[in-house]
């Protein structure tokens, strides 16, 4: 787990305030859930692999009571049967599950559709690699109680628009939609393993294509249908040409047809609203791994970053059901700071102002001086200046190297010279321009 | 432990906004440290009953292995011994001990006085009562690497700006010295007994007089010197007033001499900077429990609040030696945002505007006309506008409910009479105001 010091919680603000406003600009209000869930309300949630990785919290108190009050000798127990007698609470793993454990829990109070937006660290006992940590952050956007495509279409203008903010102008917006998946699966007869259908395709972008087809076959997919998954994989062209292909390719498929009528729509009232054409691409292999979704599915990359998807999401039309509250259908997206994070650095595209600490920072020449410099400070602080006296007399060696690490704009100096003389020195610390003038003439320039 | 919904959220985000703002224009910067310390790390610091309150997470996959490789049978351990057995980390307790451990860590990094302030959320297993929480958020503000006093007088300042920035222009700011309490101690003769005697100090607030004196009376203080404590205890009058009386009652303890000068250069330039005599009291009595503090205590008060202090903190000398790294001087304070919370809201002093979710709201009468719609909201949007329209054509009653729900201030409509005409509805919420426009002066008017 990381440490985030000054410089990267600037960088990280800065990231999570564009995205924030943009959330809030749609409409999306903020809501936040605690960092402990039941451990039940976590647990099944997200497979035998995710339930391994939830950090579960030791009860308080004298955890071993249950233990020995439930007749087994801890001895006879195992990590897995012993849980349940010393736990009870466990950290979240995504923000999705503990929204919809939210919603289902106030949604008498709640007026829908529901917008909602949760910036907040999550937890997985995953081993640390390259770009995944065990404490992250997720920035999700959902839209629940609105069977409308005009929230996927919002969904798409955000992608578009948070990523321009953060400048990262070359990006492809991926979508598919899993009626469109599930017309391909009807056609080659393999309804009844379109799960497997879609975990296999899910790994083309990692493994490629031919074992893709190889894991397919594998499944027992025979070779007519493998042939058809082929076409499928290997169609390239425009949205228009893609679209056309599949009206043909999925025309015995009623739920096919729908799904590219999802898709026709999307795309191109993205373009009406300015969404460069480029940058949504209609991508049929794009599969994602949760079986919940059922609607349109996004994804979202930087160009030539090397780097994996920065964004997804999708339709799920059962969300809340596992907590008996079902047919409430949402919609939701997810940014991946860490991962902006990293290209933005690699790409030099932070902005350099969130490094500056002050604008003046007065130096110390002792007690007498220090007060007079304090009470010009305060009456910068009074207009929002950030504004301080550098707080002890030592060498100005040592306080010059401090105004430098803190990216101080000005260095201003107030010994018994200019308190005499009513004067101020300042410094530009970017061009070392140097000069002394009358405290009042300061303060009428900057009080303004 | 609390979900927090979009109007506490938005109220909430404006109580830390508040304090941001002003901790960054003090020159604070931000640093965030993980949810989990290790466990060795909290272990000790809180005291034996902080120990127990303190979250404990259990290590991930079979943590029972390293007990069944102990050759400890299971039977044979307690919750308390097995502990080390099956747990590393701990949810952090409070702020301090992580950043004490933060700035041992990268102490050949940071440009010292390093100024840093954390808001993030504090794990207790405490039983929640009234106004105590599970998990909540603390706003800290440090100081560390600096003796000066000017520290001291800005986290006055803080206060200060805080609360009247919060429209609290009703407070106290409590001010002690631990140099006087050690002071008082030495006079009277139980130098050693310093800890139980600021101990059973700080209860005066809550238990009253006589049982301060009866509880020091057990501890076998003698007669005489419990007529000395009375007499401090019932010390009323202006801050100089307490300053002369401990002058002549300390004038054999240089210590308590020390403690004198630096509470009257406190006051002083308190005063001087702007902050009104009578929110700063000197409180003899003020002692807070910590026994790590060495210098100025500070406790503030919301004035006939019924509660207790919502921001404290001093200074401390020694806080990183528990790390390794002693003879590191610090000055911190603490904001504690859900006392500030319940104050707000009892008293209605949170600014309505932080309600608002939009400010236009587009009614949904059809594919066709929604699409009309969203391509002038997207313009608005690009003006930073926060706009939307309602993603379904449902029932124009529900539409309506919706936008009083999310306080939209004007609500407009283009139907397909408005798509023929080119004209918009545009009805002002809060007056009840209708008008029919031509879209391109509605646009005119806003695009501004």
């Amino acid at each position: 787990m990381r440490d985030f010091g000054p410089a990267e919680m600037a960088r990280r603000n800065y990231i999570f305030g564009t995205i924030r406003k943009i959330y809030e600009k749609y409409g999306f209000s903020q809501i936040e859930t605690p960092a402990m869930e039941k451990l039940e309300t976590l647990t099944g949630k997200y497979g035998d692999e995710g339930d391994k990785l939830i950090f579960k919290v030791l009860n308080s108190g004298d955890y071993l009571k249950a233990v020995k009050g439930s007749g087994t000798g801890p001895l006879e127990l195992d990590s897995r049967n012993m849980l349940r007698l010393i736990s009870e609470k466990a950290l979240r793993y995504d923000l999705t599950v503990p929204f919809a454990r939210y919603v289902v829990q106030y949604h008498h109070q709640i007026t829908f559709p529901f917008k909602r937006y949760q910036i907040q660290p999550v937890w997985r006992a995953d081993n640390p690699q390259h770009g995944r940590y065990r404490e992250f952050y997720q920035c999700d956007a959902d839209v629940v109680g609105s069977p409308s495509l005009i929230n996927e279409i919002e969904f798409v203008q955000i992608f578009n628009e948070v990523l321009n903010g953060l400048r990262l102008h070359d990006f492809t917006i991926k979508i598919n939609n899993r009626k469109i998946l599930s017309g391909m699966a009807e056609v080659m007869g393999i309804a009844d393993r379109l799960i497997s259908f879609t975990v296999a395709l899910d790994k083309l972008d990692k493994t490629g294509k031919e074992k893709v087809l190889a894991e397919l076959s594998e499944q027992g997919f025979d070779s007519s249908q493998l042939g058809r998954v082929e076409q499928v994989l290997d169609l390239k062209g425009s949205n228009d040409e893609k679209l056309k292909f599949l009206r043909g390719f999925l025309q015995d498929s009623p739920t096919g047809q729908k799904g590219l009528d999802e898709m026709e729509n999307v795309l191109q009232t993205s373009y009406e609203v300015g969404v460069q054409n480029g940058e949504v691409e209609f991508d049929m292999s794009l599969a994602r791994g949760l079986d919940y979704y059922t609607g349109c599915i996004f994804e979202v990359k930087i160009n030539n970053s090397g780097m994996g998807s920065i964004a997804g999401g999708g339709r799920y039309d059962d969300l809340t059901g596992i907590f008996g509250m079902p047919g409430i259908s949402g919609v939701g997206i997810s940014f991946g700071a860490d991962r902006i994070y990293d290209i933005l650095f690699k790409r030099e595209l932070f902005p350099s102002f969130t490094n500056e600490q002050y604008r003046f920072l007065f130096l110390n020449f002792g007690e007498k001086e220090s007060m007079h410099s304090l009470g010009i400070v305060q009456r910068l602080r009074n207009k929002g200046i950030r504004a301080a006296v550098y707080p002890d007399a030592v060498k100005i060696k040592k306080q010059m190297s401090y105004a430098d690490a803190m990216k101080a704009e000005f260095v201003c100096t107030i010994g018994s010279d200019e308190i005499a003389n009513g004067t101020v020195g300042v410094k530009n610390m970017q061009t070392g321009e140097q000069v002394s003038m009358p405290q009042e003439d300061f303060l009428k320039t900057y009080l303004v």
